[in-house]
């Protein structure tokens, strides 16, 4: 297979926020802004593999800021590393100022997702090389993210996570 | 007011279909289509007027082909023309074939929207200058439609929607 | 086939507009309101061929007034035209005050469906027998908008439109 | 305040089942159902009081036959009793084959409401006056049910619920 | 089929209120505390059953207090009395303080399930053995509200409801 | 503030899953899941902190099994850590089966609110007391995490990060 660049998975979700989505603040509803983060990423994942693909764990979402009823929201995600059958996905939400225009960023997550066959079972993916600094940046930074959570889950020993073990010795 | 370009107010709104948007054929309910080709337009129409905006007529809709439960489908929209205070917005809306990843048209649409002030009253908006070959195309025929409306509306003789007579005469 | 009257296929769906079916204005959100009428719609096609039905494309939707919340809405929705395979479908929608009963136009609109078989191929619907004055009137105009629709689509020469061109000539 | 007729507050409200209102077994979700039935009975009540109505209780709902996805529904209400501040709302459930046209009842329910006023205060209702041989049977047994719920709550003494207590001696 | 308690089939529903599912009160809607209470009351008859279940009826909700948005609501059920293959199920529906965290009842219901095959036929349910006092309440007013709801059908003669005909003579 | 224990704010949410709620594979649409779990959590910071709560962030949220259509699915939450105003929410889901009864681990999640006052200033919440083995060790892990994402934040020094940095060294 050959390897892809992010762009090519970038997904782009623009959307209002109407009374039906908001919490008793009357701010967009986390659940709601969880949803949707799901569906823009899945779309990268998929764009990236060509495969159907289901979500395998979410991470670092962080919420800056609150999104008020009526505002214009965007979700752009895009594939940032890919292991063997795994994608990571990064995904930043912004909000736009309705005079001015100006878009400040709202939060980001990150999502990871699993390419599947038609009978479940995880598959290949292709490699993916990053561009833009930011890419690179967000590449590396996934690596150890990847140790992080091996460790976390008993799966690696903490001394054989070295790009991780670097940030700390 | 500066007049604006119609790539200034395209919105891109793209996501998926999931089984509690279908209709019983297991498409895309036509409903939920016309529902996210609102949300749209209603920012396209925001961006360019940097106003409040709410839907004044929706028209030529046009079904061409079924969206499929999976379907990645993605509604473009833009500013099409202006007059005084409403905007025409043309939609355009695509479906995505998940192996190939080639992007096919599935419909097109047209919304107009109204600029409104805190009063709820219409308020002027910038003139539009298209660019593209397909924007000027647009641009012409959004005249047409305009006196069409008016003309069927009994607000406009026929004998003076010059524009639209020439295409019978 | 036999022909049947409009009344025949006469939908009434009566609904209260509730908070999570606004817009930031609170008012019934416009996609909201286009989904309530290609339900009814849907219901009148079936009803007069007794087939599938599915939408074709959406017509002179207007909006002459907002729908505020908490409002008692009725969608009218009954066939004024067929044409072989498809029909067309005039939508009445009214909002009715709490206090005096008194029912207002709020907008109307125009959806065509077409009759499809089990794969999906449209299949011949009855003719259909305008009887009141406005059903007769609906009737006549439906054939300039099919002209029209032909026209705009090119798939009629405008010298071809006869009834169409007799309003401009 | 003078008193009306049952079909004056009668409500119709025909709608299709979409597959996100179903249930596991591809059937109308009971709540659904129940939810649609209170939308319809409220418009009722507020027609018969030109009130702000709140449901006060729900009685005897049976659900005699499933109502497969793509069905159409329809809801039928109308006020069957009053009783001084509150409201007794009859409510039968049709649904209509599609190739026949024939309606079959799918169940039938009895829903209450209370009109308030603005501070939420109970206020008075006109009178009833039923008028085909249904109403008067269902206006009757109104009256047995009155006291049953209020035998139930511990608020009449069964020797006092003269008109219930009939039935059994 | 061995009987079981009451406590097995407990479920507990604990949710907060959004403003999607409120009325244009700003309470929480009926019609959807009607659908949660049947959600929860539907998973009451499949853990005392282990089998499909179906909403058969709806009976005796009574609404006490109106519960506002933001509030954190908790539906508690559990199976009642059983009868061959039906199963009566009581609701109990709380809300809490925010501040001082009491609960209070906000209102209670009575659903009835029928668990079937896969054929869509009646099976029997294990009998039931209520063991608190409220619970022995329950179970014995269960057979005077069976035995109401045959006469009221006219299955069973007023005569022959001995339970509920001792209420009254 | 007098501490308290994680069981004052368990929060149990048992629910089924109907067809509005899945993704194209007929599996619990992933979104969905995320929207409970934040309904969930945001209770159980309000049963600690008796303030309004907003989430902050999501983390380590682990999907280890898909859960079909029609499951029972219990969302179990409780407070593990507070940090001054923050409280992390950890989150057990798990799903039922409906022939035996057995309950299975379907993911795990940790999400972290903030309490705020009616200006939405950020305000201390009480100090928790571990009591269970687990409640200790996720108490445990809890800085561990929290370092962690101080340090990914830049907000604090990979070197400072004592307990975290203890895992590498």
């Amino acid at each position: 297979m050959q390897a892809k660049f992010p762009s090519e998975s970038l997904t782009t979700m623009t959307d209002v926020v109407l009374p039906g989505e908001t919490n008793p603040l009357n701010n967009l509803f986390g659940g709601e802004l969880l949803a949707r983060m799901d569906r823009a990423a899945s779309i990268s994942a998929r764009r990236h593999s060509r495969r159907v693909c289901v979500t395998a764990s979410v991470n670092n979402v962080v919420f800056n800021r609150a999104i008020p009823l009526g505002s214009v929201v965007t979700v752009e995600s895009k594939v940032s590393r890919t292991f063997n059958t795994s994608m990571e996905i990064f995904i930043d939400v912004w909000i736009e100022d309705r005079e001015s225009g100006i878009k400040n960023k709202a939060n980001e997550a990150i999502y990871t997702f699993v390419a599947v066959d038609e009978t479940g079972r995880p598959v290949p993916v292709p490699a993916i090389e990053p561009q833009t600094e930011l890419e690179i940046q967000r590449f590396d930074a996934a690596l150890r993210r990847k140790q992080l959570s091996l460790v976390l889950a008993g799966k690696m020993k903490p001394s054989e996570a070295t790009e991780l073990k670097a940030l700390f010795v």
